[in-house]
């Protein structure tokens, strides 16, 4: 059913193993080459569409008929591709945890046919959701204390995207999403408010303020900034002075000068005896905007963060690579000029001293950080829902957040921990890259 | 069924306006508000998948539950929104046409609730369609008569992207989409090879290049780069020497100095008698360096264009806005700081001096941009299939990259055609905001 959900040339390659009977196990390692410039971390995310997707992957009728017509199979080829079903292991970086460049994020260890048809799957939901999940990392770290509400679902690419968003958002420590499709299917916080067409749409402001709040007095939040930002804080004080005491109440600033207008808005709420009414900003935000308005003293209770976040704007993919380790038992590696990769299935450690990128029997001191998921094409551990996945999830962002490095969580010119390959790996490297003398291919 | 696809405050608002009786029709105009800094001209794109949505836009039972119970609507409000179709009209810009900042790209006409409900769908499909099709066309202006393949799958922003940008970038003129989902879904051409995985499964590089071209002797193409580029010319041309006449031989470097290898790889095929071989390029391609590549005379027949393409790295969304313009008769507008609408439905007119923004009854030089797709909900004109969608839309993009400017054309610091508002459109702005003065609030 999700069959072509493939690059063609996977079919290829699969068809030509499974004809020359080329079955046995292949380990591929996924990972990032390197960490774009503006990153010190990533937060891994992704692993849940990784694992549903293997758990699903089949070939039904209608595209075997599609991939025969269209690319010469023979019925022996299409009847291969119809019984394949994915019955190999992975093991992965649980989502939520911070990763580095050289680290696998994900192992898959299946006869050659299957882990092939999986590559362009792994490396989609892996490369994309980790970009989002580290960019919001970053506003979340921003933020401070504020609440961070994801806003992104008009421009990302896609509703799926919109939807994945969301939940790589939550990941990273985001209180809520506008986006309902999405709250709905995580089990998410939602929230919204007003447009500026609400305003529009009635013959002034008083009177869509009074409206909306007489329509939703628990959600008394209103958005000031259709005409002039301060004279619109002065329209939503009147209409909050009348509500209950029961209310939630505030304003959302949307453009201009959003310290010096959350300040004066401050004000004129406290003056108001609106005490404990919030002042939401949103507008083009990203964590730099952000740390500037708190870094500027503004009184800001919540960010609506969008398009930035969800298109991770300044790194909207990473530079990530699905890479064959071992075939039947033997290491293999390529030496592609500036993207050779290293041999062998892995295991990463986390210690106290930065990371070190192992063989995976070996040991090193920390904690490793891949786990078993999926052992013969079945998932491991307890059947979690959706929002169970994304609040343990969200637990390990939090605690890896908490342990980086200054220098690695910083916004501007971060510096990743190091990861250090061990001995044995170095070795096998070594060995391996030996008989390709000078990048040589006729070993 | 697709209810849900929406950010949570237009349902507060829709249900806000049902419940008030306001059911005067509303527009809403779908704009880029200024072009990324890296951009001459965008492509429209997004619109098929725009009407698919409104005439599919219903809550059904589960989704007006979820709403229901999450948001405190009550038994009518509910009534309400099952009840709801999307019963409007909609004028757009066809999908390929080239447009420029401030033009509507899509304009939506319905009692307000409905027009209001589809905003975050008819941004998303828009403003992410069209920064694929924008940068994919700029990929096309660089590559002369070079063929493009969309190689992007793996890192777009999920499938449904991966599917988008395989559309987006065959209306903007590439000939085929390694992804076989988007081949099958919208009739394109679908091309792919072999992965280094491949090479290195076999014991050497000759052993894997003569077992593919066994298994597919009609797309013999071999990727030469796993060990060293050259030398795997040279083993592709051993195994190419020994197909039939009527194979379609080539090679693919994906590493190193590509347009060094080119040569060299040009020259051997030549003096092996292979003349009618193809170069194939791949790699973290852009327009910028196709463009030179090709200025360097490097001899390349096709470029796989990938994730810079498929996420528009360097302007991966764009600035769009859905505001209203009118609502029932009368035309309104925003003021926001740095961010003011001009009032009233709109038309634009392509001319020789450049586009004139008008509004909508106005009459101007030159020929008018958006056209009636949907009138009382229904799709106007032949029913079409996804694959005559896209070629009609591929013929405009044709024709409208070819009548552009130099200066908007070029890659590297273009500059826009201007878009000038008529006379009667700026008297209706400056009207209106003088009902506002100093942007004051209440009118």
């Amino acid at each position: 059913m999700n069959g072509l959900c493939v690059d063609l040339y996977e079919i290829r390659m699969a068809v030509s193993y499974l004809r020359r009977g080329m079955r046995g196990p292949a380990t591929f390692s996924l990972f990032v080459r390197e960490l774009p410039p503006c990153r010190g971390f990533l937060v891994a995310a992704g692993l849940a569409d990784c694992l549903d997707f293997l758990t699903r992957f089949t070939f039904d009728e209608d595209e075997l008929d599609y991939v025969g017509r269209t690319f010469g199979l023979d019925r022996r080829d299409r009847q291969a591709l119809a019984v394949l079903r994915f019955t190999g292991d992975v093991r992965a970086v649980p989502e939520g945890r911070v990763v580095f460049a050289g680290e696998p994020l994900l192992e898959v260890t299946a006869p050659i046919a299957q882990a092939q048809l999986v590559e362009t799957a792994m490396l989609n939901f892996v490369t994309f959701q980790t970009a989002i999940a580290s960019k919001a990392a970053r506003c979340r770290l921003a933020a401070g204390e504020a609440d961070l509400v994801d806003f992104a679902a008009r421009r990302t690419h896609g509703f799926e995207a919109a939807a994945a968003a969301a939940r790589a958002s939550a990941i990273a420590g985001f209180g809520a999403t506008s986006y309902v499709a999405a709250a709905r299917a995580y089990g998410l916080r939602c929230a919204g408010t007003m447009a500026h067409s609400y305003v529009e749409a009635f013959s002034d402001e008083r009177m869509a303020f009074s409206a909306f709040a007489e329509d939703f007095p628990d959600v008394a939040v209103f958005l000031v900034d259709t005409y002039d930002s301060l004279a619109g804080v002065d329209a939503a004080i009147d209409v909050a002075l009348r509500l209950g005491a029961g209310a939630r109440r505030g304003v959302r600033l949307d453009s201009g000068d959003l310290a010096a207008l959350a300040a004066g808005t401050r004000r004129r709420l406290d003056a108001a005896g609106l005490g404990d009414a919030r002042i939401m900003a949103s507008g083009g935000l990203d964590e730099h905007r952000i740390a500037a308005l708190l870094t500027a003293g503004a009184p800001i209770d919540a960010f609506g963060v969008g398009t930035k976040m969800g298109v991770s704007a300044d790194a909207p993919s990473l530079d990530t690579a699905y890479k064959l380790v071992e075939y039947d038992g033997r290491p293999v590696l390529k030496l592609s000029a500036g993207k050779a990769t290293l041999p062998g299935a892995k295991q990463a450690f986390r210690g106290a001293e930065g990371d070190v990128l192992t063989l995976r029997g070996e040991r090193a001191a920390g904690t490793p950080l891949l786990v078993p998921v999926m052992r013969d094409g079945r998932l491991l551990g307890p059947l979690r829902t959706p929002e169970q996945l994304v609040r343990d999830a969200r637990t390990r962002c939090a605690a890896d957040l908490a342990a980086l490095p200054e220098h690695s969580r910083r916004l501007v010119d971060p510096v990743p921990v190091p990861v250090t390959p061990s001995a044995a790996l170095t070795e096998l490297t070594d060995r391996l890259r030996a008989r390709h003398p000078s990048g040589g291919a006729r070993s």
